[in-house]
């Protein structure tokens, strides 16, 4: 009998997760029903959102009750259909979850081609987080030619295509990333202008040494003094698109925020938004990316961790930082 | 010979402002030049956003330098004039300062009518605090019938009008204001359907009370302890406009933030603003609020002041709180 693995959310944390928070189980293999299929997932997608998840909290989404499987974006391929849409041997993207296999009614299913990008890159650039970056930039945040567009976690799956977005459009792009290897592949790789190490202890020194003109955009992913920092150099009339704020995800006290008056005083828009918001965007932003990425105008980079059983212990080292790019997880 | 008597700045404070901070000087009546009018003001305007000009900080206007006339709006009356578009005898609106005559050339002055309502009011719901109510409530958080508007600062010459137009647009309006005496006028005069006294001690416990569906719409005047405790209270895609941050403009150590990650979990809009910055919306919004006045649906309160001298005392009680409704000076 074939069996399917499962990571179940085993109890909630408090603070930073660890291992101990999830449980793998194994259960028969799960058959569909008239109108389902049942996928096996080849790549896991591993994203800060999911820490939010694991909280009893209210917030944009419901959180994952206790013995349920976490949540998570997917890449597989339809091993058995009864859903007139889907056939075997099809390869699909879909929010399946930490699971070899899965059966699903097809909602949220949305067939992906192999041959165009490699399967994973719908996990990222050319799936949620690259939409993400394309959405929060240029529809919310709106850079203009000439403006200084400051992205911080500018390595990570979001901010390093929010900050190549930046470039093609003719901005002044400034990441802002955790140590020295993840700004030299910002500024050498991505062709950011500028990166700042947030870990070399001179935050406000160096982001204002990159910043001459000051800050027309941010993209947030951070948060906490990130967020402060950046609040202290915006320009007036000044967007800041709020899509993360990955360094209070474990904290027990809250960061209180001491520049919230630049809001005021700089007159700024702060507009927090979760991409799933803005479905009717997502055509236009893939077709974009895609163009991108087959010109070599985006590149990509992977965290590959291999086995469903790893998923936990990458996701732990992704909230620290420790990914480079985008972490996903290879299944098969 | 006549003189004029201006009130400068002396000195820059440390946190809260004295009245050593200001100094009254008299001098020789200023004369017009070819093209220019000398006015003698009735009214003067105090508002919050003056604390921050007596700082030598980057904000959105200008500071006042030392030695200089302090920044104010005033309505007076046109007492000489060598200018075309000028008469003597016609009063006239303008920011003229914190003295009994100004000359002046004649940019950003408008003819008011004081037949139409009390010339006072062109400094309150009919001028800049009554514009600055319509446009950062109906242009920038944009509240629809049904939805919860909450207004900080509710009795003062802002927060009164925000929340009567929140109301004659079909919101439920709810006030925080400082004490059970602005308490009761904001409710049992101005109509909002709930107040709560920050001062009592249960902001969170009584706001909570008062909004049992959440806020949709925040007007902020006030900030520190008031929005972070908004902030814990909105529902998705609510809109906040940062019109003032009077707790925090004496504060010598800023108020940090806690509660900010609402703006992403709630996917919010905050938008900070100066009505000067739209001064395309004045001729509408001053229409609708004359309209409003005349018809009776806005009412309107004033805390009057008697003679230049006081205006710095009277100033000093608007920043703790101390006046009921909007703040003026009459000089004559």
């Amino acid at each position: 009998m074939a069996v399917n693995r499962r990571i179940l959310l085993a109890s909630r944390p408090e603070g930073a997760p660890t291992e101990a928070n999830f449980r793998l189980e194994e259960t028969p293999l799960p058959r569909p029903a008239a109108g389902e299929l049942l996928v096996r997932n080849h790549w896991l997608s591993l994203d800060p959102y999911m820490r939010g998840r694991m909280d009893a909290a209210k917030s944009y989404a419901k959180y994952v009750e206790l013995g349920e499987v976490m949540t998570g974006g997917t890449v597989g391929e339809v091993v058995e259909s009864r859903h007139p849409g889907f056939r075997p041997g099809e390869m699909v993207n879909g929010a399946l979850g930490w699971q070899d296999y899965a059966v699903t009614d097809g909602t949220g299913v949305r067939k992906v081609d192999g041959a165009k990008a490699p399967l994973s890159y719908y996990l990222g650039v050319l799936g949620m987080p690259g939409v993400t970056a394309w959405v929060g930039l240029l529809d919310l945040a709106q850079p203009k030619a000439g403006e200084t567009v400051a992205v911080s976690a500018a390595s990570g799956a979001v901010g390093s295509v929010v900050g190549q977005i930046a470039k093609l459009k003719g901005c002044r792009t400034v990441g802002i990333a955790g140590g020295r290897e993840k700004c030299a592949y910002v500024t050498a790789e991505l062709g950011f202008d500028a990166c700042v190490d947030h870990r070399a202890g001179r935050l406000y020194e160096d982001l204002q040494a990159a910043v001459p003109e000051g800050i027309d955009v941010v993209f947030e992913n951070v948060g906490g003094a990130v967020l402060d920092t950046e609040l202290r150099l915006m320009n007036a009339f000044g967007r800041i698109t709020i899509c993360g704020l990955i360094s209070q995800y474990n904290a027990t006290e809250p960061y209180g925020l001491r520049s919230f008056r630049s809001v005021l005083t700089s007159r700024l828009r702060v507009q927090g938004f979760i991409v799933s918001d803005r479905m009717e965007l997502w055509p236009r932003a893939l077709a974009e990316l895609t163009q991108w990425v087959a010109e070599g105008k985006i590149k990509y980079r992977e965290t590959v961790a291999h086995g469903l059983e790893s998923a936990p212990r990458a996701f732990l080292g992704l909230l620290r930082g420790e990914n480079f790019g985008k972490q996903v997880v290879r299944l098969v």
